[in-house]
C-alpha cells in the first residue's frame, strides 16, 4: 500500500458534551446516556455516538428534501442491546427510506464464531464463551423518480473479548449507488466524493475498496453487479484503532455530500411509464441480491431474536419480475446493463 | 404405514401412439420423438410424456379461463437436455402464469452428489462420475384477483447410473395453495382432491405428505407458512417403480381439478384496493420464501448454465414490502396470518 496521508482537521471528532450531542439524535441512544457519559473515551461509546449522529444527519437531510417525516421505532433485543429504525414510506420523493442503527451485545453463537474464524480470526473464548458487542448504522433509500438512484450505506464496529480480557476489534462498511440509468456526472460526483474521503487516509483505500465493492455487490446468477458500486471494506483493524475510526468517521461524514446533490439535481426530472417500469425491474434485481447473496441479510435472517422488519427495511416498497425482460439494443436501458456487466472506473 | 390401496382404473397409463400423443403438447418434447418411440417402455420416456401432457393440459385449462395465450419458449442446455417454458404474463385473469418442463442429463457435479449423499443416498460412481437424468414439470400461477389463490405444483423424476450399470431412481413433487384470504370451502376442495388421489395409493400418503408440505413451505424468519399447504414429498422409491409412477401420475392428474374450480368460482369476485394491497404484501413473502429457502431455486441459481428466467418464473410480476405491516385485530387479513402461523387440517 502507498503512503498514508494524515486525516484532515475537519475529520477530528466532534467535541462537546454527550448529553448535548444526544439532544440532536432521532431518539435517545440504545445505551443509557449515563453509561455513555461514564465511558466516553471508549471506542464503543465513540462509535455509538457516531452512528447516532450519522443517522440523524442523514434523516434530516432526507426529510428536508422530501417534506415528510421519519417514523422512529426503538426496539430492544432480549439477548442484549437494541436499535432505532427510522423509516419514511411512500413520501413525496422517497418510496421507501430506511435508516437503521443497532447496538447489540451478548455472547457469540457457535455459528457466528465459526464464520469469523473462517475469515481468519483467531478467537480464544473463556469456557467456549466469547462476549461481543456489534454496532452499526445502515441505510437503503429507494426514491420514486427513476432518475434518482437508490443509495445504500453501512458503517459498523465489532468488538470481541477474549479469554485473557484482551479485545479484538474491527470496522467494516461502505457506500454504494444503484442508479436505474447511467449518468456519468452523478457517478463521477459520487465516486469522487468517496475517493476524496479515502485519499485523506490512505491512497490505496479508494482503489482497493472500490474493487471490493464491485466484487461484493454481484448478482452471480445474472452476471451483473447490483449498481455502479462505491466502496466496501471489512475486517479493518489497521493501522491503529484511532486511525481506523477516523477513516470510518470520514466515510460516515460523506453520506450526505455523496447523495443529496444527486437527489436535488433530479428532483424535478420528468419520467415515462417505461422508465418507471425499468426501475421496477431493477428493483427486482435488488431484491434478488439482498435475499440470495447479502451476507448481512442472511446472517440477520438466521439469527434468533433478530428484528426482521429492520433487516428487510432494505427491500423496496414495490418490485417487478418480467419474464425474459430484455432492453432494446442501443437503448438507455441496454446501456445501463452494459455498465452492470462490465464495472467501470468513474474517477 | 397403513394398507396400500390399488390404483383405480382411471389412473392407468394413457394408451396410444407416441407421435399421436406428442401432437397435443405445447411444442415438441425435449427428447427427439424417434428416441422416445424407441424407448417407450423406459421410465424416463414415460415420465417425459407425462410431464409434457401435464404441461399441455394445465396450460390449455388456464388459457380457456383467461382468454390469453401462453408464450412457449424452448431452450437447450449446453451440457445436455433442455426445457420448455410456457408463460402468460399480464393476462386478463393471471398476472403471471408459468408452466415449465425440463429434461436434463449429464454427469452429477460433486456438489449435487454431496447433497444427495447427505440425504442418505449411497451413490457409487465409475471413476467418480455419475451419469444422471432429471426431469420435471413445475408451475406457479399468480392471479390478479386477490380472491383467487396462487397455486404451485412440481412433479419430478431422477435417475442415476451407478458403476455397475444399475440405476437408482426416485420421484418427488407436490401441489400447494397460497391464498390471500382464508376460504374454508376452497381449502377443503383443494386438500380433499389431493387426499382422494393419495388415498387410492396409500392411506398414509396424504397425512404424511401434508405434514411434509407444511414443514417445507415455511418462512422461518417470519414464523409463518407460505400458504395453506397441500402435499409435498421427495425421494419416493417405493413400493416399486411402477407404483411410485402410478402415484405421481395420479397427482399430476389432479392439478386441473384441484385448482380450476377455485379459479372459476372467484373469477368475478369484486375486490378493494386494500385487498389488492394485502395480496401484494403476501407476494412479498412468497418472494422471500422462494429466494431464501426453496431448495429447488437455490440449487438452480447455483448451477452453472441453468436457465435463470425459467427458475425465477415462479416470482410474481409485482410484489410489495411495507415496513411493519400488521393487519388490524379481528380483520380477515389477521385471520389469514393466524392460519399461516398455525397450520390447520382442512379435511
Amino acid at each position: 500500500m502507498a503512503t498514508r496521508v494524515s486525516p484532515a482537521a475537519e475529520d477530528r471528532e466532534q467535541e462537546g458534551d454527550i448529553v448535548e450531542r444526544c439532544r440532536g439524535f432521532m431518539c435517545p441512544p440504545v445505551t443509557d446516556i449515563n453509561v455513555l457519559q461514564g465511558s466516553k473515551e471508549e471506542m464503543r461509546t465513540r462509535m455509538e455516538m457516531l452512528i447516532m449522529e450519522t443517522q440523524a444527519e442523514f434523516c434530516r437531510a432526507l426529510q428536508e428534501v422530501d417534506g415528510g417525516t421519519f417514523k422512529v421505532d426503538r426496539w430492544d433485543r432480549k439477548e442484549g442491546g437494541g436499535g432505532i429504525s427510522c423509516v419514511m414510506q411512500d413520501g413525496k420523493v422517497f418510496e421507501k427510506a430506511g435508516v437503521n442503527v443497532s447496538v447489540v451485545f451478548g455472547h457469540l453463537t457457535e455459528e457466528a464464531a465459526k464464520q469469523m474464524r473462517s475469515r481468519g480470526k483467531v478467537l480464544k473464548g473463556k469456557d467456549g464463551k466469547l462476549p461481543f458487542c456489534a454496532m452499526g448504522v445502515s441505510s437503503v433509500i429507494h426514491p420514486k423518480n427513476p432518475h434518482i438512484p437508490t443509495v445504500h450505506f453501512n458503517y459498523r464496529y465489532f468488538e470481541i473479548e477474549e479469554e485473557d480480557g484482551a479485545k479484538q476489534w474491527w470496522f467494516g462498511g461502505g457506500t454504494d449507488l444503484t442508479p436505474v440509468y447511467v449518468n456519468k456526472e452523478d457517478a463521477f460526483q459520487f465516486h469522487n466524493t468517496l475517493k476524496e474521503a479515502c485519499d485523506k487516509h490512505h491512497s490505496q483505500y479508494y482503489p482497493d475498496f472500490k474493487k471490493w465493492c464491485d466484487r461484493y455487490f454481484y448478482i452471480r446468477h445474472r452476471g451483473e453487479t447490483r449498481g455502479i458500486g462505491g466502496i466496501f471494506f471489512d475486517d479493518l483493524d489497521s493501522p491503529s484503532q484511532e486511525e481506523a475510526f477516523s477513516f470510518v468517521k470520514s466515510c460516515a461524514g460523506t453520506v450526505v455530500p455523496c447523495y443529496l446533490p444527486i437527489v436535488y439535481k433530479h428532483l424535478n426530472d420528468s419520467f415515462t411509464d417505461e422508465e418507471k417500469d425499468w426501475q421496477q425491474v431493477r428493483r427486482g434485481r435488488y431484491v434478488e441480491f439482498n435475499l440470495v447473496y447479502d451476507r448481512g441479510v442472511k446472517f440477520g435472517l438466521a439469527t434468533p431474536g433478530s428484528r426482521i422488519e429492520s433487516i428487510l427495511m432494505s427491500l423496496p416498497l414495490t418490485a417487478r419480475w418480467e419474464y425474459m425482460h430484455e432492453p432494446a439494443k442501443g437503448s438507455l436501458e441496454a446501456e445501463m446493463l452494459e455498465v452492470l456487466r462490465n464495472p467501470k472506473e468513474w474517477v
